[in-house]
């Protein structure tokens, strides 16, 4: 297969781009979105096939007879089965569950997982560079069940080469450890976590892991439930798909035993005045009328990677990432934070006279768009000294011209001040 | 202002009814869709607000300083302020949140009112008739919190002027009663429960009274914050918008009060390894990336909406509905089981002779869709002496045709068996 040609090749593919064009002074300045890990832009497959299923099958799932309903029923359905081949050879559609986020697969696994695995003492072990996504959840479920939440520091130069400290992984995931949840990539500093490693650790002392993929799921290849992982998380919104939907797979224990989380229609054995009984399977996690449209545009996102590669996607921007990173710390008061192993697509950094939030607006005016804060992570940026960073992050439509004009808006940004 | 035409006059602004005609022996079948009480239709003006929001302006909302971004996030902030005034006057924008649909909504209620105002023996109080994401919630915190949920039962002929139980109400809802919940208008039989007498009972108690406006959002100008409501929750892919996503309204009071349901990114205050603290306002609900473009959708849907008029659309539904009742009854073997006050917009009934799976498959090859079965309401079914319905409920586009051919399919299905 011949791959195809990504970056500004691909960006007529992407409607935002056309349309966000800013004319100035009679030139124009192009949208460079470098912002993907917050979220990622929309291919044209996905608009179109939310519109094509809004004017054609829309119906309610598994609640009606007749044909719009069927339809979506199916198209619902199949969608587990192109998520499960997206996700890996070890994992069946009927271990997809669609929820509304990755912030709301890992409530329901740290909730879940309370009920069933913990007990009082149990040990929960995070890395320190956790979202709060996949922090605040087992922060509450140990306070709540009275276990012990160790979290595995980083090592290694700040600047470059910072990557999980595993020999202290090694020390804290111990025998009272229950569940151990990590990041595949994280989304501060994007660096590629260690998982089979860490797994490992956690399946020789018999702890679940849970895998957070919501920063790995566009450019990593493997299949992580064959590596032993018990549960991943992801959100199509940064695989190019739509809002309003989530990603949950479970190993076929955690989907039998796990309790539901929230509680209506559809996930019912039986209902009477004095209680209820839950049906097995994807559905008993999924209340309520679920993001129907969105499952529709969730496989399209997905066709559309699966036809380009997966590690088409990540080879490209990992190189992009690469050389902006060279470059980048290049420019005087420029301080970087990566582990430079030519393998992050993320590229984060701090000016030192200028703030994060500052830097972001200037880079604004000039058409750019980077995230500048804590990134929903704020026990890391603590660890790493600083108040905010700015992020850089690439994905399939970004290219050199991204590079160019972000260097040359910082290196104009550096002469203001 | 004259009133808008509805019916088949504005079918063709929502795109699905052109593309679902069936042909058959070279007879045009258009497509009745009579299960708007499951989810309605969309409008044209929704799948196209989505699909511009997607091409012009997404961006992940409070996270970005760039421009689609602060487009993106305005949109989403502004949609409140749309929402609130869609609500009633009682209610402003910043007790409006964004949730995952009716059932998520009702989750964070009954879960955040256990921790708050429930202890050992408290009294809940719910109707009989009430939907399952309106019933199991309850159910589990009354076992959770060992307090005591007690069921309001109904009173009148079971065929025709079955009515919520208000003597009964006022017996059960004691000095220990916390909060009672219930729907505004049933799912099952369409009735309009007297919700200003039931919250007069509540108040004086001093429980909370939380509302279950999924079927009432469309035909109902009432302005329950003003009656006492302190929370309100509905789905707007019922109201011709998105799924994925629902709104959840509530007192200042329970905004505050209320802890969070789900723990993530954008809701917190702070977050270091030992502790988190949460943000206050509506984001305290709404952790990690939400619904963005269902929320441009939703503001769409309002739109249109308060353009024709709820009262003319409610006015339109329930003349509809009315008729069908007075005709379908008259069919050999049909039970009907309706409020017949005139006012409902859906109606219930079976066929003694065919099950109600089996009268919904006959209408779909007629090109007509209604929904049968237990509706999400168990108790309910059972109290009615059944184990499925069939139900038939009318919106903005129905029309007379939809009934006559609804009426000419059943009586056919009659004369088969």
């Amino acid at each position: 297969m011949k791959a195809t040609k990504l970056g500004s090749h691909i960006r007529n593919e992407f409607p935002l781009f056309a349309n966000n064009k800013k004319i100035e002074d009679g030139q124009i300045k192009p949208f460079s979105y470098l912002d993907s890990a917050v979220s990622a832009q929309k291919h044209i497959s996905v608009i179109k096939a939310m519109s094509h299923h809004l004017e054609y099958d829309y119906g309610s799932v598994h609640r009606g007879a007749y044909g719009v309903s069927v339809r979506s029923s199916q198209m619902y359905e199949n969608t587990r089965t192109i998520v499960a081949n997206f996700i890996g050879k070890s994992v069946k559609p009927e271990q997809i569950v669609y929820t509304r986020g990755t912030t709301e697969s890992l409530n329901i696994l740290a909730n879940g997982i309370a009920e069933e695995y913990l007990q009082e003492n149990s040990r929960i072990v995070i890395p320190v560079a956790e979202h709060h996504a996949n922090l605040i959840p087992w922060q509450q479920v140990a306070l709540r069940k009275n276990c012990e939440l160790a979290y595995i520091p980083f090592e290694g130069k700040i600047g470059k080469e910072l990557r999980l400290n595993l020999s202290e992984a090694k020390k804290l995931i111990t025998k009272n450890t229950k569940v151990v949840s990590l990041a595949h990539v994280g989304n501060v500093i994007g660096q590629i976590n260690p998982i089979e490693e860490v797994i490992a650790l956690a399946k020789s002392v018999g702890a679940l892991v849970v895998l957070d993929c919501a920063q790995s799921m566009t450019c990593i290849e493997e299949d992580v439930f064959a590596l032993g992982a018990d549960a991943i998380a992801f959100s199509p919104h940064k695989i190019y798909g739509p809002s309003g939907i989530g990603v949950l797979a479970m190993s076929k224990e955690l989907i039998e035993r796990l309790p539901p989380y929230t509680f209506g229609g559809g996930m019912i054995s039986d209902v009477t005045l004095e209680g209820s009984s839950w049906t097995q399977g994807p559905a008993k996690f999924e209340a309520g009328t679920p993001p129907i449209t969105e499952v529709a545009g969730l496989g399209a996102a997905i066709e559309w990677i699966s036809q380009v590669g997966k590690i088409h996607i990540h080879d490209h921007a990992a190189a992009l990432a690469a050389e902006f990173l060279s470059k980048v710390q290049e420019i005087p008061d420029i301080e970087v934070f990566a582990p430079g192993t030519g393998q992050e697509t993320i590229v984060s950094f701090r000016h030192k006279k200028i703030h994060a939030h500052d830097l972001a607006t200037i880079l604004d005016a000039e058409n750019i768009a980077m995230r500048a804060g804590h990134h929903c992570a704020w026990p890391f940026i603590r660890f790493l000294g600083v108040d905010a960073l700015i992020r850089c992050s690439f994905a399939a439509y970004s290219d050199k011209d991204d590079i160019e004009l972000a260097l040359a808006a910082i290196k104009k940004a550096s002469k203001i001040t």
